[in-house]
């Protein structure tokens, strides 16, 4: 397959906050038909304040994905900048940003958060569409242990922030209310894409999310698009500190054991080669994947390289689906898997 | 002169708050070359709170003075009325409206309230340009009497929310800083102008502080636009309670000795025939200035109808200006009047 031809490909890409915005970065680099798919429970910040006082779906992480796809040209670029920007000082508005803002006031005026979203993106000259993953705000809840003196008790946390900054270890996660709505844009758009993309990214609160949308979850199984699993380059304090990267996916797995995905895609040298690969290798089997493995670190640290990202995911997008008679041995071998 | 002269016609609008966008409505229907040029002295409200918090430019009669020339599409008039939008409940962002947060924003980022104009001008395709009597926020300050038991005691109140509400009778006001500088554009805009309409507004707030700016004295002086000043249909509830048509020429008139304009445009109902039109002409005649009585007032109070009001000035617009001499002739009778 051509360049030429991978120009057109649908994409869609899952997840939250930075993660997903190299993503987009990526993505953008080879194809101009890019869905993001946001999650929608922070409650912290400027997102957390205006979900409290307007009711509004958390823009947050929403802004960050329209910025990542802002047309190239000066003006787009502009009001990327402006959304982007904070205002500072220590008054009511230090820490909003004015995409946030403004967002919130399109969705009060037009009563719709995809709507909002779609206006603003004309505005930026948007290459793709940024989507929530539901149309309502959404809470994350948490199964933490180690907060107490006895390492087996376990406490519920509430709130993403709340999670993302416990000193215990979460061990799983649940959505509120649990079976929140998927958008039918979003649906759509997975059944029709050629690639869908979940991670890199906050893994309990912008990875995980996803998958625990019932509607999502099931339009991601049942997608003829190639399925590319992307792992952060390291542990993330407070959420995964610790983690390796095969518990990244034994994690995952945990909490969506019929999700299944074509390829887990893993920085060279986040994992040695060795016996360390060989326990990714298996944990990606949880899911019937292959893993790939490339060099797609970036300068900043932590942080994927979009020209890398894409140049990897372009490649991969390019080569279709495995068979799809493959797929299906892969996914019963998933289920004959012993998570503890 | 034709219509289709007119349509071409350069016209500058100069006022704040309802009264400017009741002009500006009632200029584009005659003309798309209309540059407003807007008070910054506002501290109450949204524009009070950001002004102080982010020390940026009253936005507030900026926005609308936008709102006012936004185009007709149906994507520009989304986009006007989600500028005018104010958030609700009693939060941090209780009363601020989008597009006050908006401007700020885009204020912050570019480093210039003319360039932010400029840019969301352009997100709502504007049918000419809204610029800042100032590039500085201002204030205002004013000489009161009738606060103490003495009514002859004068008392300095500051602010215009505090001037817009005494209770007591404003005798002369002045700018804070009292030398201000104008934009460039402004002047250039004012210069270049076939027409000039200032007023109607809020006297002391809207209309009297533009005269008050010696670089925009000078321009309005200098100008071979013709030159209306439209006269409020009621006095205001504070600011002039009490004031005749004939009280409101005299109080600008003191503030702006030097001041002339060619027409004052009085609604026919606010002003009865008889011994009262005689005043009002000769307070026009501080001005050099010939009094129109047309019927400008609209279905809502104290507000001119924008059909009504544009017929009548694209009348006086395309008259062009009077004789040059008379004019010279009339600023001399002017200075031989005898204010008190």
């Amino acid at each position: 397959m051509t360049d030429a031809d991978v120009v057109a490909a649908d994409v869609v890409a899952l997840g939250g906050g930075h993660g997903l915005y190299a993503t987009l970065s990526a993505v953008r680099r080879f194809t101009s038909s890019v869905t993001a798919v946001v999650t929608v429970a922070d409650d912290g910040g400027s997102s957390g304040r205006l979900r409290t006082e307007l009711g509004v779906v958390p823009p947050g992480d929403l802004r960050m994905a329209l910025a990542a796809l802002a047309g190239t040209d000066a003006r787009s670029q502009l009001w990327a900048e402006v959304l982007q920007h904070r205002f500072g000082g220590n008054g009511a508005l230090a820490g909003h940003s004015v995409g946030n803002l403004l967002l919130a006031g399109v969705a009060e005026v037009l009563g719709d958060t995809v709507s909002a979203l779609d206006e603003v993106a004309r505005l930026l000259r948007l290459e793709g569409r940024v989507l929530p993953m539901s149309p309502i705000a959404l809470d994350i809840e948490a199964d933490v242990v180690g907060l107490e003196s006895d390492p087996r008790v376990s406490r519920v946390i509430r709130g993403q922030v709340a999670v993302a900054t416990t000193p215990g270890k979460v061990r799983r996660v649940r959505l509120l209310p649990p079976d929140p709505p998927a958008g039918p844009e979003v649906l759509a758009a997975i059944e029709r894409a050629e690639m869908v993309v979940l991670g890199p990214g906050s893994w309990f609160s912008s990875v995980l999310p996803h998958v625990l949308v019932p509607q999502l979850l099931h339009a991601l199984r049942t997608t003829a698009a190639r399925k590319v699993l992307v792992l952060n380059l390291a542990p993330e304090v407070g959420e995964t500190t610790g983690f390796s990267a095969e518990r990244h996916l034994h994690v995952l797995s945990q909490h969506a054991p019929a999700f299944a995905v074509d390829d887990v895609l893993v920085d060279s040298a986040s994992v040695p080669e060795g016996s360390e690969r060989e326990h990714v290798a298996r944990a990606a089997g949880l899911f019937g994947a292959t893993v790939v493995y490339e060099d797609v670190s970036g300068p900043r640290a932590n942080v994927h390289d979009a020209d890398k990202l894409g140049r990897v995911l372009s490649r991969l997008c390019g080569q279709g689906r495995p068979g799809r008679d493959d797929h299906m041995v892969d996914i019963s071998r998933k289920e004959r898997s012993s998570w503890p």
